[in-house]
């Protein structure tokens, strides 16, 4: 049977197709430096915002209605997963990612709850024999349920803790179990509503034992997948814990934990953080740990997590910037956390923002392997610290030298030049390039 | 001769008093747990807001005259030195913070801006003989000058490097001089204005690199302040490196400086960032690293750096509340970064302006302490993590138990049963205690 | 039976108590200037966020089960008045507020949603004969249900602006039924996504004339209630019509609504709009706009409606003060459209919520009306403007002057004299009022 | 003589040439729809970011020297003028704007100021006899001196209330004097620092009474060009009272002044409010009330002016598409209300900032005639609300119903249909457009 009826399978058409259901831009074959968009963007569905979201926000209730949703209970999983791989063929994505309640509905206990994901994840690694789809990465859902109202590995109760402790054990199986390319943690629930009811030293402390736990435990089955922490600021909790990527290095060096981790950067929660994507992604990047991506854009007017597709082309363009700098994605892949707005309830919808965004990051793709190979950043930075390179500048970086030598050297020295750091010339060489891409 | 004539010594009048130049809850005599107001408080006058200051702004040009202003050069340091012990002395302040150039104006070449300091420094210590005013931090501005245009220590170019090494090896040798308690480094321009022309990488080495260097003077010539790094996440940069206080613990531990320098914590830096004023100085405190204050504050409707004189109780309280679990202050103290509004020209100002932020610090300390008296919050507290003293719990904490003894424990859990956080209560509890201060 | 069983009767038992279920400061039948604090006051419970609100929010289920939540559809709807009317009772409160869905399910068709709503309002009503509690205002919900996905009164379809239009004209039979003081208008989906797909001349002329209809309907079944607007700038919309105050006022005047409406002005909508609550209230009242409050704050660090009750003093305080200078609320009140934190889910927080609330706007009351009694601020404003009062500045507002005057009087001026502001002064007056505010 | 030496007169190259002092889409001479592309954009130079900026922040001193600061006084303006029409011809723009004390420095008193004035007015008319360059808007300055620390036409003190009322009359004497299109007003001081110390009642009226005076003045003189206000929500004020175009329309409604007044719209002071720039260009446009625009760009990430040169083309396409679907924008023009940032403090970098800004609108006005053209929004938009072109919708738009038919009509309704506001792929669409646009 057929989830998504009308629909045929998603094609590259070109940029001239006035078909909407087409890809303009994203061309899965097409070899950018070596090789194939697929292989460089490695586009990834996530099934919660596909499969399961309803439209529903704090002011409204669900008001999409999938094809699916006739079914209930494990039926209604099942049949995500049917549509999911439909829905992935016909996309013709190489991934996908989920949460554990994702893709199987939590029992009467845990026991039930760890059936019923048994059953589910049997039927999928099924489908994935004959899918091209693989897992980029799975997690636990640990702040949806009320039990982790107060937190999950920081919870103030124990007993919440040992049940998240059995949630990403059972997590890091259901990985090994479907290949999962990565794990992710998202700390939901891992913060704190006020300070006056915290103990946030054992709170952090308790993390960094649950991380070492689940490093331990992996080894101990043998999955060596990549583990990953998503950094978020704020939302649902006042404040989360990992709030972006430095904090989150801040604590894994703290925990000697920085050598089993890297990072999963949202492009939302970045710019909640007050950072733009690709600072978060650069600070990664520079630091080693740039693991994956969610793959969405948020509104900087607006203070919330808003998980657009997404569609800037200058956000992917940097983002891509930055990927192509780090050798691509490694593990990692562009998830798209990402879902359709209120008002695009239609099935069909589902289609078309997800061609946005691919379109997108391919666009993006493309100016930033152009912006590499005609040197245009990267040959702007040489010659601006090339100061660096020498004399004094070599003195400094190679660690040759000390305070007393430089006052010497300063003292000896005229009014200092500087130049232009040439912002604005910059910014419009970026827009010429793009402006500029060229599509068969 | 006298440059604030018409003001008298500010004394303790209590709360009753009308004298608006009167303290109405700074009694620096008052002991509260033992020791005196003014040695837990340890309040600081910032040379540059009081002093220097003009009331610019980027629309508008200087409306502050001030009694010194009728001297230039080297006379209107020396008239500004004359003038701050004056200030110092009748309002009775213990501490007192500078950068170099607010002391000294900056000469043709280093040479001559050394001989400025050198003037200015020694007049100051022959000032502190006969006063009780000592030195909180002092520090380098290495961000005015147009040569920093493009950063200090992160410069894009290695003269700027080597000068502003100069710059910190004379302050380390004035903060000896003159007894500092601390050494302070703000990084005014060290961040970046776009990521499009910036080798972060190499900005950020330099900056490890500079750091090291002033950890070995500081050896070298027998200086053993406290060094202090302030974090600020961007103005005037549009991304600072030092963002918040975990970024740069990120930084601390990534360069193997962590234990050399301590945070100085600015409240309107907190709220740039996105956190409160409390959860720096907690975060800062929990790892070890709380080490002095910049007390101002901000207003979180805008989005650049008031400045502003802390009045809010509920800051000043939360605070102090840090501070004191923090056993205070150690060598660092809470120095008004804060500067009178534009509106507020008068030289008068400077007076109501000082009174209103120690009298609303000392209302903070009073509560903060009167808090933790009755162990309200850390009563509260003890229990909501109870679970973590025996049995699951304690295993948890002592790092005894793995997720396959977690999951066991999980499995025959029935449903987890959570308490309320109290928020509401609590925050109505910290009014209570506010409402309820004394005062003699 | 009793849905809140182990609560007693709130009572103020005065600061000092240590009972948290008791009023500390608010005293219904203390007098502040001639009238009761119940009188100036005007405290309203929600009835949504009190006996519908779940807990949940975008990232977990609903997490607080109340004791009416073992009935369920119009045997819910029927526990939900008597918890509601027991509440009053025990909170001791005059009035609530309700969307009509909020107390009555929605029917299978209109048909069915008007007799569910016939049937409670019937029994509420007979609730009022033996209740003091009146009903402050009510509303319809028009962003809920999926049909208001794209608007209601500025929907893209013709058949949901009726269908609002339906609701509406039937809220307004059960405001008359009830003797509503108000009816409020809060348009949650009366807004935009993007401007892409937008007719917003066309929508904005629509919700004129909606509004006329709703004007004409009142006069026509001689409803006399007050009609209030309550702004919001976003959420759930990306822009929401009813932005802030001016724009409000804006869009009355230019469909001549100005008559017959007034703002409800919410303390967390304001900040979201980038204004302070007092400014909201203060620029409604010197407009003769100010009808009533949704008393609750945000937190200003964060993006979004957290809807948290009311503890900060600062607020209560200024909030009251345009209050006291606006001659009271008339016929609005002070309704908490404020939720408990989804960490305070038990029952017992209900009362803990609204407690602080209650007590935190009376203290705010108090210390507002000894601010008025010493002429603090109106005081010093006078001698701030007293030019006015005579010579040019008196032919200016009485219009008496023009431009060639004026310059005739600027050319012979000499230095222009201005005087400080002294907002530092000011604060700390306020914090000195705040501190010293009295209590039985 | 020279004042940009080694700049030649910058020519349309187009988006080939490598020459980064070219324009690459620009190309004064193309028709689009008709008209030139010089006609329709109407770029204007602000000769304050232009000629007097010094590169100076709120934490750094001017670093822009320029070839005429080697002169003082009068003759630093002399040369100023010079210079800024050698700048207009080698950029080859339309207009320029200025403020009275951007020409001239302020005298001693009021009349040495005018004489100033007086004399480099006359120099400017002279130049524009030979020049192309006219002037799009002048107006006064009442924000930098001291004298408006509390306001202009809002000032505390009538004094300055009178001084204000001398400067605009002057301003439109010279408005009248060289031909100005238009005469705006920024109320950079008219506003509140706190409302502890404001009438806002009598600070509104007096600027009611100014805007009245002003009306009046020009009408006596016969200026006839178009006033302007430029709305900003704060900086440097806390709160400003021209907040945003909707504020703005609420105060010319109050006061009867909307017939005189239409906005003059800046992207920055937009987002600064909340708003996208061109939700303020529409919501002026359906009013009748876009004027002219402040063409520059913010960073929504950071929460002051940053004043930046234009280059988001999906900002400059969705303005474009506003000033198109207004039918141009009439006397108004697009000032480059911008400053190179201080990194680029070299003079070559006005011409590639400027540069930079102008391609970015010639892009923004083929995209959005290319969407115009083909009907993209306008088309779906027209289905999207079709309801309203027929049956019930008819009657709603013609005012022929009222809330008793429109119950009756919902009644009956079944179900109701909404469909998918599609905004992904609107989105999408316009990334497709971005794209395609092509030069010659």
């Amino acid at each position: 049977m057929a989830y998504f009826e009308n629909i045929n399978r998603i094609t590259y058409e070109g940029h001239t197709s006035t078909n909407p259901l087409a890809f303009k831009y994203y061309n899965p074959e097409e070899k950018v430096a070596g090789k194939t968009m697929e292989e460089i963007l490695r586009f990834g569905v996530a099934y919660w915002h596909t499969f399961t979201m309803d439209g529903s926000d704090p002011f409204g209730s669900g008001n999409m209605i999938r094809s699916w949703d006739k079914f209930k209970g494990m039926d209604l999983a099942k049949a995500r997963v049917e549509a999911g791989f439909e829905f992935f063929e016909k996309l013709n994505v190489p991934f996908f990612c989920f949460h554990d309640v994702d893709i199987a509905p939590e029992g009467a206990d845990l026991r039930e709850s760890y059936r019923n994901l048994d059953e589910i994840v049997a039927m999928i690694k099924d489908y994935m024999q004959t899918s091209k789809t693989k897992l980029l990465w799975n997690t636990a859902n640990m702040f949806s349920h009320p039990r982790f109202v107060h937190g999950a590995a920081t919870a103030v109760n124990a007993d919440v803790f040992a049940y998240s402790a059995a949630k990403v054990k059972k997590g890091l199986e259901v990985a090994k179990e479907l290949g999962a390319e990565n794990y992710v943690f998202w700390g939901g629930r891992e913060g704190y509503e006020t300070l006056l009811n915290t103990n946030m030293k054992l709170e952090l402390d308790n993390l960094g034992r649950f991380f070492h736990m689940a490093v331990d435990y992996a080894k101990e089955i043998g999955y060596d997948g990549q583990f990953l922490i998503e950094p978020k600021p704020k939302e649902p909790s006042k404040h989360q814990y990992d709030f972006d990527v430095a904090t989150g290095l801040a604590f894994l060096q703290s925990y000697d934990l920085q050598d089993y981790f890297k990072f999963n950067i949202e492009a939302n929660h970045a710019t909640l953080a007050g950072h733009t994507f690709e600072h978060e992604l650069h600070y990664a990047r520079i630091n080693g740990m740039l693991g994956s991506v969610d793959a969405n854009q948020g509104d900087t007017l607006l203070g919330w997590d808003t998980d657009e597709f997404p569609t800037d082309l200058y956000a992917t363009t940097l983002a891509m910037y930055e990927i192509l700098k780090n050798g691509g994605l490694g593990r990692g892949g562009l998830n798209f956390d990402a879902k359709v707005r209120r008002g695009s309830f239609e099935q069909e919808d589902l289609f078309h923002a997800h061609i946005a965004g691919m379109d997108s990051f391919a666009v993006g793709l493309k100016v930033a392997q152009k912006l590499i190979d005609d040197n245009v950043l990267d040959g702007f930075i040489e010659t601006r610290y090339d100061s660096y390179n020498h004399g004094i500048g070599k003195e400094i970086v190679e660690g040759k030298t000390n305070f007393q030598e430089l006052e010497e050297y300063a003292l000896q020295l005229g009014e200092i030049q500087n130049t232009s750091g040439r912002a604005e010339r910059l910014r419009a060489t970026i827009n010429q390039y793009l402006l500029s891409v060229t599509f068969a």
